[in-house]
């Protein structure tokens, strides 16, 4: 306790006594992310508002080896934020400026701790976009989603976070601050740093600045939601529509199971519940003519009856067609707050196979599953129930599935995560994926950026 | 010399006679790439034709401490391939299969030695497009590619090699063979292996399989040369466009003495010779509709006189329209067989600026330079002729040259090199692009890859 006071006094000497707290009140909001049932305590958490400050807190952390936890805003699934060996949290909140955004060569340059959908939000008023969409856009932050490279349902055409960062001012945990490209789109001096950086999950570096490459908005967006009488004739469109040139920017889908308990849910009537499967498109482009010409290509290919296709043109039937995809979850939390959500990946002619096997598993075993997720890009999200098992019977359960399920995806060419990343809930289930030698491989990259492993100790990697 | 002969036997006994040569004939063909003026002989070439081949050959390297330089066609503009130090190459080019268009999930599972343009034709006969299209795209490999993260005209709208790049299999210095990605769009297991190897200029791993993304090829592509009166408005007109949502699949701008060196060189008119520039763009699309309204969205916006615009629809009209692009290395050629080849990368809004101002440096040197390449993208390629200049005079002029030329890129927010890489020739530049923390951190990661320093030494790193 005495060295943290001591600790405590020298950071807050160092950084000024505001950006530093002890207060245990102060911490608890710092002990966990949106990962469930996971809590570990800070023992101080910084909040720098600085360059500077960010490369002094961590070379004081090498100095005294303390565990040092990057935080952005907190909404990862796999506790990649949570401090699992304690030490110090370093929050980003206050980085939380949009530097600049540059017309001309379409880039924005942003702190780490700006809300995605700001962003958004800000470009868009300039006829730009920032295509990466997450589910979590309106609460996420930007230096999160470079963290996890995340995606979103606009995937499919417009790829993940990766293909949108064109720079990085990044501190190492030593202290030493560098930048990796720029305003540039092409950068051939030297290591893509860049490339190892995105989705590394806070344990490399801390990310501090951020050059975003921006497209010009698409003027005419259409959702389309179509019921199907089974998931495979749903995927079978999907793989048809991608190869005849149409690119939708979204495919979602939802089965069966999703589609029923979202209906009992929401107390009111959502398009075609009886339905085996949804795909839920939406078409882009510069123009109403581009959009038409598109839709009249889909209508050609999609076998199912165009009689039947929910077409969303105002905002209020975006939303009544959305409504039931964004409602999932809180209808999963509704009859089961405790629950397992796995985001495994397949190749994109698998999932209806992947889908139907993890099904039998989840019968066989009673279980209930939920599943939805990006028909585009293989993404399946699988959400299983703990209904009302005892929770002892439950925690044995869950690493049971979790290989079940894990298994199935890699059976099929996939492997265990397509968006959420590894944190700390999967890290002794990476070995699933990797082989040993590959692990090792990784262990020395991480020793490369951070010899001392002070960098957010516990997650990725299995324990030894 | 007895060592190298016995080392010849080891190999070959290894891995069969035919793999292994010492034939002097043979070993000059691997002693340059396209880079001028640098030639080193190795002493032994290795012609693996399976992934044990290559592992039992780097892990033989391993073992014996020898340098080994892995080589796809030669085509690299930086020496990259040429075995500086000597040692073995290892020539990947019987790993030369398709392996697999899968068309369901619009993926392709090449090796590494196959020529760019065939991927591309072969996946053309199923409408699918790989869209990555250098210069050399007729006589490069594909693992030539993944190492330089190769770029083109078509980086506009379709991004370069890394955008591309679903999975690798490689092997590490010390012979271990792994998989990173597959046939999957989303992976968060783990670090992004691939991102860090993506542009290593083979000096971290030799790349065995690679999983391609493919997109539905467009059905429709329309050319269209424009000229202007200088290149400040062709820049504009660039800016322009992709504010207005039109983005076209190229975008490749020619300076005023580039238009002039041609039209010599040619025998035959080009069109709108007399221009200060010339901007040359492809429109693509699903259908004829849909690239007609990008046409008309362009009028628009591009302020030159539309009764000028040159359209090429025909296959014979296309190439007359891009026929004095792809003469401009054969003209320089003509009139200097030595000349400097530049391709540094500013920021879009800052081509002509950057343009200009080398366009000053080459006045007061009394130098004649020579401009082109990607305006979409800020990727300049600069040639300065050496002209009738003694050698000697040459050859201390081209490190003046070169600075001055970096240090413009660099003062305009750009970098050293876009495309072609470091390699061996730009390997004591590196330092003007960047700072002494980030090629430490970058030397780290190549031991954490290759601890003996045994890939492609003398390359990317200073000598120090």
């Amino acid at each position: 306790m005495n060295e943290r006071v001591e600790l405590l006094c020298q950071l807050q000497t160092m950084l000024g006594e505001e950006k530093v707290v002890a207060d245990p009140d102060i911490l608890e909001k710092y002990a966990r992310d949106e990962t469930p049932d996971i809590v570990a305590l800070p023992e101080i958490v910084v909040r720098p508002e600085t360059v500077a400050d960010v490369s002094l807190t961590l070379s004081f952390c090498s100095k005294h080896a303390l565990p040092i936890t990057p935080r952005g805003a907190g909404t990862g699934v796999t506790a990649g934020a949570v401090p699992v060996v304690g030490g110090i949290v370093l929050s980003l909140e206050r980085f939380n400026r949009i530097l600049e955004i540059d017309t001309d060569n379409m880039i924005a340059i942003v702190e780490p701790g700006v809300i995605t959908s700001e962003i958004q939000k800000a470009v868009a008023a300039y006829g730009l976009m920032y295509p990466p969409d997450p589910a979590s856009l309106d609460i996420c932050s930007i230096g999160g989603n470079v963290a996890e490279n995340a995606g979103g349902p606009r995937a499919v055409k417009y790829g993940t976070t990766k293909d949108y960062i064109l720079g990085l001012e990044f501190v190492l945990p030593d202290g030493s601050v560098m930048q990796s490209g720029g305003k540039i789109v092409k950068n051939a001096a030297g290591y893509n740093l860049i490339g190892i950086l995105l989705g590394s999950e806070g344990t490399l570096a801390v990310i501090t600045k951020i050059f975003l490459r921006l497209i010009p908005a698409p003027a005419v967006t259409r959702d389309i939601l179509i019921p199907f009488d089974s998931i495979d004739q749903a995927m079978e469109s999907v793989c048809r529509l991608l190869q005849h040139r149409i690119v939708p920017a979204t495919i979602e889908f939802m089965e069966e199971e999703a589609l029923q308990l979202v209906h009992r849910h929401l107390h009111h009537a959502i398009p075609f519940p009886d339905a085996g499967a949804h795909l839920l498109l939406q078409l882009d482009g510069a123009s109403d003519d581009i959009v038409a010409q598109d839709m009249k290509l889909l209508s050609e290919q999609i076998h199912a009856d165009p009689e039947h296709f929910y077409i969303a043109v105002t905002p209020s039937q975006r939303e009544r067609l959305w409504e039931a995809r964004r409602s999932i979850r809180e209808a999963i939390r509704n009859e089961s707050p405790l629950f397992l959500a796995e985001d495994c990946v397949v190749p994109r002619s698998r999932i209806a196979s992947f889908v139907k096997a993890v099904k039998h598993y989840c019968m066989q075993h009673e279980l209930r599953s939920v599943m939805f997720g990006h028909a585009g890009d293989g993404n399946v999200h699988i959400d299983i129930l703990k209904g009302d098992r005892e929770m002892k019977t439950w925690e044995n359960l869950v690493p049971q599935i979790k290989r079940a399920i894990y298994h199935e995806a890699l059976s099929c060419g996939g492997t265990i995560t397509g968006e959420h990343g590894i944190g700390y809930l999967r890290r002794n289930y990476l070995s699933m994926a990797l082989d040993p030698a590959q692990i090792e491989l990784m262990r020395r990259i991480k020793r490369a950026f951070d010899p001392q492993g002070i960098l957010n100790p516990g997650k990725v990697f299995p324990e030894q």
